[in-house]
C-alpha cells in the first residue's frame, strides 16, 4: 500500500465538488500525459483555439489575405489587450498584446524611467527571473541609473518589507514579479504599490506567473506599468505575444524606446514626422503576430468565462492539497504555506531535482526543473484535476523510492 | 474590344513557358480573388504551411506541451534563421528569426552604432518606410548622434550617388532599404556597401522588399547587419517573425540593447550574471513565436526549392510585362524601367489611387495603396501568373474608364 492511498478518496471528493471541473473538457488531453504539472510554463491547448487557428489559417490568411488587416486584425493588439486587461483589473484602453514579454518589459522599464526624472536608482529583485534582472541592469546602464538588487530576507522569496527597506528618495523605478517564478511566493500588489508610491517612485509589475490565476487590480492599486505572459495560465501557445499595461494617466506622455509604424498616431498615413498614438497603441512597435493574438483571445475568453475568483479558489485548494501530500512524503516545500502568500505553483527542493524531473517526464508526469535543485509543480485551475495532481505525486513518490 | 486584348496571347505564352508556373499549385487560391497583386504586403498561404500548422497545434503544442521546447522548438530561431540566411547569401550562424522587423531593426541600429565609435552621424533615406525613419531618429537621439536624412535625387528613389554624397568621416551608420517600399527602386547592395565601408562607416540593410525575390549576397558584400520581413515573399503569414543578420566578424562583441534570457549563453542556466551568447542567439531577446517560425520555415523552404535566381528571372518578366501594359494604358509608372534597378513590385501614380484601390478590391483585384497617390502592384514569382496579372490590369483599365 502506498503512503498516499489515503489521499485518493480526498482527491475524488475534491474533484466531485469542483465547479471548474467541466472546463477540463475544453482542452486537448493526450492519454500519454498522465499528469501535466507544467501549465505555468506552457498551458494546455484549448479545443476552441485549435478550431479558431485552423479557421484563421484557411479562411482569413488563405482567403482574405491582405484584406484581413482592415477586416479586424489591425485592432487585435488593443482588443485582445482589453480582454487580458480585464483579467488583471485594467479598464479598457490601457493594455496591448504584442511582442515577447522581454521586449514588453524593456519598453515598460524605459518608459518608467521617463516617469521618474531626477531620481537615480532602479530596484530589482536579486532572485527574479533572468530577463527581468538582465533588462533592469541594461536599462540602468543605458539610462545612467544605479541598479540596486534587493535580496530576499526569506528563503521563499522577496517580501514587502524587503522592498520597503530598499526604498528611499533616490528610488526611480521598482521592478517586481507578482509571483516568484521559482518559489511561487506572492507579493501583495496593492500594499507594495502603495509603499513604492509613498516613496515617490514608479512601479513596474511582472505578472507572468499570476495572470489568469490571481485576482489583480491594476487600476485599483494605481499601478504604473505592468507586463505579463499569455502562454502560461492564458493558454496562448508557445511564444504567444505578451501584454503591456500602462495606466491611462501616463499614456499620453509615455516615452517608450521602440517607436515603429504601429505606435504611430495613424498607422497607414506613414507620415514623415513620428507622432505617437495617444492611446494604448503608443506602446506597440512593429507588426504583431495575428495567429498568436487569436490564440490569446480564445485563452483570455476561457479564463474570463471560468472566472478569476473561481480560478483563485481552486488554485488555493490545489496548492494546499499538493503541500499536504508533499508533507506526507516528507519533502522540503519552499513555497509559502499561507495561501494568501503564494501563486499557483508549488516548489520542492530535492538534491537531484534535474534527474527526478527527467524520470518523471519519462513516465508521463511533466513538472519543471529550475536550477539548481528545484522541482516546480504548476497547477492550472482550468485543466489540473486533483486526481491528476495526486497521480503525479504518487509517481514522484515512486521515483524517489527507486 | 479592350485595348489590352493583344496582351492576352502574350500572357498565355509567358505562362506556358514559365518554369515556376507549377509552384502556384502549392498555394491556397481562393476563386473570389481574381488577381492578387499584394504578395509584397502579405504573401499567399502555402498548402504545406496549412498542414504544418495544423500538425503543430494538434500534435506538438497539444500533444508534447512543454516538452516541445526541448524536442526542437528551442533551436528554431537559429535553424530557420540559417534557412532564411541562405536565401540572402548568409552562411550559417549569422541569422536569427524572431520578433517583428521593427524590433529587429532597433537591435540592429543600436548594435551598428556600437560598431562605429568616435563617429557622429546616422544616415537614413528621407523617403524610407516609416519604422525605419522613426527608429533611426530615435536611435540617433538616444545615442547622441546627428540624424542625416538623405533625399532621393531621382523621383523613383534613392540611388548610390545620393548615398555617396552624404558619406564622410563623420558617418557612423547608414540605414538603407534594398528595395524602396513605394517605388520598387532597387539599390546595388554590393556597390553601396563598398562605398559605405570605404567611408569607414557601418551599413544596416533592410531587406523587407527583396528577400525571396532578389539574389542577395550579404556575406560576399561584407554587409554588417541586415533585417527583413518574412510575411511578404517568404509567405510566413500575418505578423510572422522577422530576421536579423549580423556578420560573423561582429557577433562575438555585438552589443544589442534588448538582452533577455534567450540571448544568454545558456538559456536554461538562468545565471545571475548575464553572459551573452557568442553565436547568433546573441541577437535574440525573449521567447519566439513557434507557429510563426514553422510557417517561415515552410515558406523559406519553398523559396529555396523554387530557386532565388529563377524567382528573380520571373520577377523581372512580370514587372516588365506590367510596365508594358501600364504604358499601353498611358499610366504614370514610377518604378525604374531598367530591370536591374527594380525589385518585384511596380507602382503607378494616380490622382485617386485610394478610390481606385477600393474599387479594384471590390472586384476581387487586390493591389495596395500608398499615400498619397500611389497604386502598388506586388508580383510574387511563385504565385503570380501572367494571366492573373493581366486580368488585374484589365480590371484596372475598366475601373479607370468608369
Amino acid at each position: 500500500m502506498s503512503p498516499l492511498d489515503l489521499f485518493r478518496e480526498r482527491a475524488a471528493a475534491l474533484d466531485a465538488a469542483d465547479p471548474l471541473a467541466p472546463w477540463r473538457d475544453e482542452f486537448v488531453l493526450d492519454p500519454d500525459v498522465v499528469a501535466y504539472l507544467d501549465g505555468n510554463s506552457l498551458g494546455r491547448l484549448p479545443r476552441r483555439t485549435q478550431e479558431r487557428l485552423a479557421r484563421f489559417v484557411r479562411e482569413e490568411w488563405g482567403g482574405r489575405l491582405i484584406r484581413g488587416w482592415s477586416e479586424g486584425w489591425v485592432d487585435l493588439p488593443v482588443e485582445v489587450g482589453d480582454a487580458v486587461g480585464a483579467l488583471v483589473g485594467a479598464g479598457p484602453g490601457q493594455t496591448v498584446v504584442a511582442d515577447s514579454t522581454s521586449v514588453c518589459l524593456a519598453k515598460a522599464l524605459h518608459a518608467a524611467v521617463g516617469l521618474a526624472p531626477g531620481r537615480s536608482r532602479l530596484l530589482v529583485n536579486a532572485a527574479d527571473f533572468p530577463t527581468d534582472r538582465y533588462l533592469a541592469r541594461r536599462v540602468a546602464v543605458d539610462r545612467g541609473l544605479e541598479l540596486v538588487e534587493m535580496s530576499p530576507s526569506d528563503p521563499s522569496g522577496l517580501n514587502a518589507d524587503d522592498v520597503t527597506a530598499a526604498l528611499d528618495d533616490r528610488t526611480a523605478v521598482v521592478l517586481l514579479s507578482h509571483v516568484d517564478y521559482r518559489t511561487g511566493s506572492l507579493l501583495d500588489l496593492e500594499e507594495v504599490t502603495a509603499r513604492v508610491h509613498a516613496a515617490g517612485a514608479v512601479v513596474v509589475w511582472d505578472l507572468c506567473h499570476s495572470v489568469g490565476v490571481v485576482p489583480t487590480g491594476l487600476d485599483a492599486a494605481g499601478v504604473d506599468l505592468a507586463v505579463g505572459c499569455t502562454y502560461k495560465y492564458l493558454n496562448g501557445g508557445p511564444g504567444a505575444p505578451a501584454f503591456l499595461y500602462a495606466a491611462a494617466r501616463h499614456l499620453p506622455s509615455l516615452d517608450q524606446p521602440l517607436p515603429g509604424w504601429w505606435s504611430a498616431d495613424d498607422l497607414f498615413a506613414m507620415a514623415d514626422e513620428y507622432r505617437p498614438a495617444s492611446d494604448a497603441r503608443r506602446m506597440l512597435t512593429g507588426t504583431p503576430q495575428v495567429a498568436g493574438l487569436l490564440a490569446v483571445q480564445e485563452g483570455a475568453a476561457l479564463a474570463a468565462e471560468a472566472g478569476i475568483e473561481e480560478a483563485r479558489e481552486k488554485s488555493e485548494q490545489l496548492t494546499a492539497f499538493a503541500i499536504e501530500v508533499l508533507d506526507a512524503l516528507r519533502l522540503e516545500v519552499v513555497t509559502p504555506r499561507d495561501p494568501a502568500r503564494r501563486g499557483s505553483h508549488v516548489t520542492v527542493r530535492l538534491p537531484d531535482a534535474r534527474g527526478v524531473t527527467e524520470r518523471l517526464t519519462a513516465r508521463g508526469v511533466v513538472p519543471d526543473f529550475r536550477e539548481p535543485d528545484l522541482l516546480r509543480l504548476g497547477l492550472a485551475p482550468l485543466t489540473t484535476s486533483f486526481a491528476e495532481l495526486l497521480t503525479g505525486l504518487e509517481i514522484l513518490a515512486e521515483v524517489l523510492g527507486e
